[in-house]
């Protein structure tokens, strides 16, 4: 679990957890059970814990740093949310998604609610570099999936293209929880700044090992069948790479544009990548950005949680779930 | 068209419009084709409008207040786009929907980018006023919308569910319209306030003349196809009161509750809630929301758009499209 790796965090992870599920209460009963059935399926709390992590380089004030890192949560879970309407993926982490319980109407309307709770806790903060964030981060975010689907069974992408979508898919909410932590206790603009490019690398390389892990992990430990991505289309890094050389292109191609792909296809695509070294490749870049990450932190304060940091970005890029 | 009833705000609105424009593109191309083609689709701006003529009643600044309103119509075109996705609606205003051009996926996240928009725009203000009511609108939004979801088909509910569902639904936007306007133009309190309660009561009535409007008007009028609430299970006043007198209960609720129900039978539906009265005792709830609306005109100061604002209480009810 990589809980145990926010040990400096614990208690403070524990009140978000608590107020998460306050925040999610409806006087429906129908939407207080969806929602808390959401939350309880879990997550790894991974953008309160940096929103918390960020605080701490600053004046750390549980109080002003709460709200915050719960609506941080509530709009990564929205964006799940509303991912499993468009995706008609039946799990996520291993247990069915809200659509596959309940539809695609009630998961619509449940990611907005999510993301109008989160709206409530966001109008609290004065400074207005929080909202103006989180709304630049949502417009991003919108715009990256839609790009994500008009760039579906598309072969001939670049590594540019996929940089800039993964960026606005996973890199931006990343990047904005460590910075604005920081902002919620009062941090100056250099620090909140680094922190925010410090949440930018490691968002980069946790997206890039995370394609990686679709085609690698054990189903067990990924929650969701092994290659998933090629599957539905979608082109990532390690097949971005094994695109571009001549020995797996043209049967690969010939794969993935398929709208319907057996099991044997799958494996054979994962090999073709592998064999021809688009996961080595991914490893090497999201080492590149762990690296970038690293540097980042040598121009914060030291504070005990700076070594928490550093193990967070050993961590991601060594991550097997 | 409703515009005309606008004369007084003609310029503003037209601002607006352009404002509108240039809110939702996107270095994307799909993303500003789609969102282009929304705002074409065109629409009453009943929103931008109610925003506008609040503002006329404290220190009009149109800088100040034409992101508002630009945001405020966002808001509204997300919860279409996003009804769209969950509704398998095909038309709209008698255009065809997102969802019927470019499918489940992208309207979802078009809503997303929508309500993205807004909030860039919003996080413009500086009173905090603004973004907590429009924060507590859009969950209470997404509550109605479940509770419409968990309501279809349900022939027991009262007139008390249906008014807390409108009022979520329909209401409470157009509320936030007229009290924000004013706020956005340093409004005091008791003057928000009132406009709030006056968009409160015109957004009832508006509702409630629209799911009138749902089963008496032509159809080239209306843009979508008559009794189409019916039709898809959603129980609205003029059928609740129906099921209320035993005359019509048995076989009024029997058509109802058939998922598929052909032309014959929607119409006998329309033909008994019209007989036992449904629709002259909704026009008369109208009515007395009309009436509460003009009441709270009388606390307004006379500005020249306080004449505008009981032309439109007045049209609201007689409106045929």
């Amino acid at each position: 679990m990589i809980f145990d790796f926010f040990s400096e965090i614990k208690n403070e992870l524990s009140v978000v957890e608590d107020e998460l599920i306050k925040a999610v209460r409806s006087s429906d009963p129908l939407l207080t059970e969806t929602a808390t059935h959401l939350i309880m399926a879990g997550g790894k709390r991974l953008r309160p814990a940096f929103c918390l992590l960020g605080g701490k380089f600053a004046n750390f004030n549980l109080d002003k740093i709460v709200p915050l890192a719960v609506a941080l949560e509530l709009i990564h879970m929205a964006t799940l949310v509303h991912d499993d309407v468009v995706d008609a993926s039946l799990t996520r982490r291993g247990r069915p998604t809200v659509k596959a319980q309940w539809g695609n109407r009630i998961s619509t309307h449940i990611g907005d609610y999510l993301l109008g709770k989160s709206l409530i806790l966001i109008s609290q903060y004065e400074d207005p570099l929080i909202p103006r964030v989180l709304a630049e981060t949502s417009v991003k975010m919108s715009e990256g999936e839609i790009l994500q689907i008009s760039t579906t069974y598309d072969t001939n992408q670049s590594i540019k293209d996929y940089f800039y979508r993964i960026n606005r898919k996973t890199a931006l909410l990343i990047s904005a929880s460590c910075q604005l932590g920081a902002v919620a206790c009062g941090a100056s603009r250099q620090l909140h700044q680094t922190l925010r490019r410090f949440g930018h690398y490691i968002g980069m390389a946790f997206q890039i090992t995370d394609d990686i892990l679709d085609m690698t992990a054990e189903q067990t430990k990924l929650g969701k069948p092994v290659g998933g991505d090629l599957r539905q289309g979608i082109i990532t890094i390690p097949t971005i790479y094994a695109l571009s050389k001549s020995s797996a292109r043209s049967r690969l191609a010939e794969i993935i544009i398929k709208p319907e792909k057996n099991e044997q296809e799958i494996l054979e695509a994962i090999d073709l990548i592998t064999r021809c070294g688009g996961i080595d490749y991914s490893a090497g870049l999201a080492t590149q950005y762990i690296n970038k990450a690293k540097k980042e932190l040598y121009g914060l304060p030291d504070v005990p949680v700076k070594r928490t940091m550093q193990i967070i970005a050993e961590f991601i890029g060594i991550r097997k779930f």
